[in-house]
Order: structure tokens, then C-alpha cells, then sequence
């Protein structure tokens, strides 16, 4: 069955969009989904970014959030743009919601819980750095709050993110959401359809 | 009648799929466009970019090589991905590229003009900083390549350059190719379907 990964870091906005619409689009293709949280700060740092672009460059910035409320008003998720306190918190700390979203793709209910995770953070502009927030949206996906959370913090959980983190800069990861095929990079919601196609290509 | 305007600068990869595809999507929409060279270089270094992301963050520029091809490659547009030699002298100084440009789009010759420009420096890898490569640029489109460069020279066009580029800063734009309708801006080959169908909601 063709197949691809799904590259995100719960603090990434072009993320949002990205999965939520994606068990639909890959199960209309007929295309399996593997996703792999990974954080994206370890990787701008190596490109000697000290934070997102979308602060470094504020007009790139200011122009992210407009484009993407034209994009989740057409897709009909609920997106809020921030107001000015809230974007000077951006990127939100997403360690511990990489962390748990490990332990919560082992489950059935995974995928629940990572769109739950962003919906919190850009549609109710909740904090997901706080163990209470990412508890609550656990035992909402149908997960035991305590045993995730703890899941989350052992030391294998640690290191299987930062080994995401790592192979996501060996494969030229540099933004989220990516997809990829084998070697083959598509960067950016915009791509999960050509993503989808070129998985589809490669399988047949 | 629905009108948007494109914004490219002549160095600009992207802005190649968008001036080969405009005309057409834009008369299947029935809008109307209004072509504008700009610079991107300035707005660079207003950012603290000295030269392209594209060249700043590598990884980015990889990418940008093989999306760009595989995005050509989907449209039947001919594009050479570059060697590595190649690489080290983009993105080309468009300055000349862009004042002929204002000079060509006073004709009805002026998108083949633009066109052309870009053929010859994504498909064919010329320099378009050379007014050689420039002037059979403009005699192929149809125009008089002596009279076209003399204008291109003059201080009326260096001021109107000028001033399309501090009009795109002022009105947010950070990339190319852009549209703009209005105060509304779109940034990207990937935006052209969504701008068009802005500027006809915003027409009705």
C-alpha cells in the first residue's frame, strides 16, 4: 500500500490545516500515513535562527496569520487570529505535546489527540506547554491523562523525539508540516496532494 | 472587471511558473491583470537578508530546486535544475531584467517579453544582467531593442522601478511572486487561484 510520513511540530500553524484534513485526503488516495512529531527550533537553530522565521521576518510573519485564516475559513476549521500579547508568545513551547503525541500514536486514539492539540493551541489559543492543557485533551482523545504523561517524560520517549528531530534534518527537513516518500521531500500543506500523488507513483 | 496585480522580480524561481500560467488562468477567470516588476533585493536587506533565503538557509534552497522542477515538470514548463556553479551565481541581478520590463509592458509584446526573460534564465540559464542577452530578449518579443534598452536606461524608468518597489514594501509584500487586490495580498504560484477568485468576490 503506498504509504508516507507525516513530518509536524505541534507548534507549527501550517501544521494545523495539514492534520486535519489529512486521515480524509490520504484515505481517498488510498495512501497510508505514518506521522512523526519532531520539533522544528533544534533545526532553525542549526540554520542559526535563534526562533521561528515568522518572527525574524515580521512582515512574513504578519502576512502568516492573514493567509492562514483565508485558508482554515475555506477548509471550515475553526482558526482565531491572535491578537498582538498572544503572537508575541509565538511559537508556543511544544516539547511536552511532541512529547506526549509519541506516546499517543501508539494508540487508535493518536490522531485524535494531535488534532486536539491544534485545535487548543490555534483555535482556543491554550497553552500547550501546560501539563494540565495536554492531560485534559488526552483524556478527551480517550487516553489515561496520567499514565501518557508520564509515558511522555521516560527517557526512550525523550530520545525517540529527538531521533525524529534528527533524521527530519539528515532527510533536508527545514519547515512543518513535510511529507515524505523514501528520500523525497514535499514541504508545506500546499503539497499533501502532489505528496499523495508521488506516493501513489512510487507504489505502483 | 475583476482586476489583480502581479508582482514579480525577474531573479524570482517561482514567479516563473506564475508569468507562464497567468495569462491563461486569468482570461479562463475573466480577470484582469496588471504586470508590475519590482525588487526583491532591497526588501532583503530591509529584513537584514544581504542576499536570498534561498541562498541564506540551504536546505530551503535544495528544496526549492526539486519542488520547482517537479512543479514545471507537472505544468510542461521547460526548466533545467542548475549545477552546482550555477547555484553559486543566483540569484542573477535582475535590475536591467526589471526596467525592461516596465519598458516592454507600454506594448502589447510586454508578458512575451517577461516570459521570455524568464525561459532564458530558468530553462536555458543566460544571464539576463547582460543587455545583450536582453536586447534579442525584446527584438524576439517584437519590440526595438536599442530604443527599448535606451528607455530602460532613462531616469523615468529607474524612478518608477523605484517606486514599485517601495509601493510592494508598503503594501507587506516579503516575496515573488505576489498578488495583490486591493490591500489584499497573496503570496505565491501557489496563491494565483485563490487571488483571482479573491478578486472576483471582491468585483461582484
Amino acid at each position: 500500500m503506498p504509504s508516507l510520513v507525516f513530518w509536524f511540530d505541534p507548534a507549527s500553524t501550517y501544521s494545523y490545516p495539514a492534520a486535519m484534513r489529512l486521515d480524509a485526503a490520504a484515505a481517498a488516495a488510498g495512501v497510508e500515513t505514518v506521522w512523526r512529531p519532531f520539533l522544528l527550533g533544534p533545526i532553525f537553530r542549526e540554520q542559526g535562527m535563534a526562533t521561528s522565521p515568522f518572527n525574524l521576518f515580521p512582515a512574513r510573519g504578519r502576512y502568516m496569520w492573514r493567509d492562514l485564516k483565508r485558508l482554515c475559513d475555506d477548509l471550515a476549521i475553526p482558526f482565531v487570529v491572535p491578537d498582538a500579547a498572544t503572537i508575541a508568545g509565538f511559537p508556543r513551547n511544544s516539547l511536552l505535546a511532541a512529547r506526549a503525541a509519541i506516546v499517543a500514536l501508539r494508540e487508535p486514539w493518536g490522531h485524535d489527540f494531535v488534532r486536539a492539540v491544534y485545535r487548543a493551541e490555534f483555535a482556543d489559543w491554550r497553552d500547550i506547554a501546560d501539563p494540565g492543557v495536554i492531560g485534559e485533551l488526552i483524556a478527551g482523545a480517550g487516553g489515561n491523562a496520567a499514565a501518557v504523561l508520564a509515558a511522555a517524560g521516560a527517557d526512550a520517549t525523550k530520545a525517540e523525539l529527538r531521533a525524529n528531530t534528527e533524521r527530519a534534518a539528515a532527510l533536508g527537513l527545514f519547515g512543518a508540516p513535510s511529507f515524505t516518500i523514501g528520500d523525497e521531500l514535499f514541504w508545506g500543506n500546499d503539497r499533501l496532494e502532489q505528496a499523495l500523488a508521488h506516493a501513489r507513483r512510487v507504489a505502483a
